[in-house]
């Protein structure tokens, strides 16, 4: 009788909360979502942990077809769990919005999300401007609003998240005019793309806004026993290999604090791993 | 043999995440930071429900006199429980570099805070600027440095979270002086008492950045069951009672995206509840 959208957490099957696996443990029906983010653990090893068969839910489900899922909850405990933080996705606050609508009882189980978790790099998270997500590149769709954004915010002082790109049950135009169910093996942005395609705006643009000296953090599978944070220039950073996904880069602020350059120095291109759990 | 800085999340006990418990249960000691932020519960609650001893751990002993602590460290397992995010005070990524530089393992476990369950709200993670501190006004210090980074992150289009003050612990000037370890009872700010200490100041500046027509959230203990989420104006909300800690306040961009416009007006100055857990 009840919709509760709760919250994984970053990296495995035991960063769920107890309050959360509680929840799940009483669901009539477990859904996950898996497209805006994923964990470093499949869909198999959450069904053994919480003793639950899951749902897989696309994002035409969640976007579009919903409605089973909300009528569910109207009579039945259904658990809905995301990646990271319910809210930290547009497209949870819209299913929040819709099942609320349909007078579903919603409630919310709150985790860890990149959005605050990239504190473990060691910049203050107040000082965070907004967040950009890069896109890969296609041939012929090279948008590169973010870098207005980044701009933006290294003119008030503040540091950018940049979210890279997931690209999981994507379909080739052909197969998608053809209407097969056919789905491209999933992409994930790895930080040395990102930073050249920031590179290649910069070379565009010229303003000065990713320079190959700007300061940066890459960071790979926050939370994960294999976490990696490294410091550096762009230049630097782009030999630097983080391995498996997901990554996230973050420019920062024109000036650094004095406990920021601390943890900018421990971490600084040494392929330094700072050990999460 | 290793210092585990765990998050606690927001609100009660079963808020630690499966993978921080285990870490609680296999820790020779525990200590507990209260003074950045509290949860819901006392830490008799958490005591119970880790079947663990806690050691309090006051800002005194995290700020100079945790040498005990990092020594401990060295031998044994050590759980440092934070209540959100390990990394959302400044003071735990000091804590952080002075683990690392006595050679103490750091591992840090993630969970949610008040930076990204705000999201709760409704209002779009990615849109938020700096996040600032309110500090409750004395008769001869009413720092109002807030009030440019407010207008800074309007400017911008940017939502402002703002964090309220929080009193554990303090002292009278008299007691100090005299060396009596006697504390004053502790003190939240309330979302009405931070708005008051606004207007006072755009009535004092007059820069229209926190106008009595500005739209804004507050919410109190995010989380919870009893968690409130409401939206108006500065004006409305000053007459609404957000009942027991921890209150913030969000300042919202001039202008609203339409699923926020659509939040907005469903926890509209109704006394709204949002229901958590």
């Amino acid at each position: 009788m009840v919709l509760t959208i709760v919250g994984l957490g970053l990296s495995d099957e035991r960063d769920i909360t107890v309050k959360g696996l509680e929840e799940v443990k009483n669901a009539n029906f477990v859904y996950l979502e898996a497209y805006t983010a994923v964990l470093g653990v499949g869909p198999q090893k959450l069904e053994e942990f919480f003793g639950k068969k899951i749902l897989e839910a696309d994002r035409t489900l969640v976007e579009q077809g919903s409605d089973e899922m909300l009528e569910r909850a109207l009579t039945s405990n259904v658990a809905f769990l995301v990646v990271g933080d319910p809210f930290c996705a547009t497209t949870h606050a819209d299913l929040y919005l819709r099942a609320r609508k349909k007078n579903v009882t919603v409630k919310v189980i709150h985790n860890a999300s990149i959005m605050n978790a990239i504190g473990a790099c060691g910049l203050q998270l107040y000082r965070f401007g907004e967040t950009v997500s890069i896109p890969f590149f296609e041939e012929s769709w090279r948008p590169d609003s973010f870098y207005e954004k980044i701009k933006k915010n290294k003119d008030a002082g503040f540091h950018t998240l940049c979210l890279l790109d997931i690209k999981t049950k994507e379909q080739t135009v052909e197969n998608m005019m053809r209407g097969r169910q056919i789905y491209e093996p999933p992409r994930f942005m790895s930080v040395q793309t990102a930073i050249r395609q920031l590179l290649e705006i910069e070379d565009k643009r010229g303003g000065n806004v990713c320079l190959r000296d700007a300061k940066a953090f890459g960071v790979a599978r926050i939370g994960a026993a294999s976490q990696q944070i490294t410091s550096g220039t762009l230049e630097e950073l782009l030999s630097v290999d983080f391995g498996s996904p997901l990554h996230s880069l973050v420019i920062c602020a024109p000036t650094l604090h004095e406990v920021e350059t601390e943890f900018f120095d421990l971490f600084h291109a040494k392929g330094e791993t700072a050990p999460a759990s």
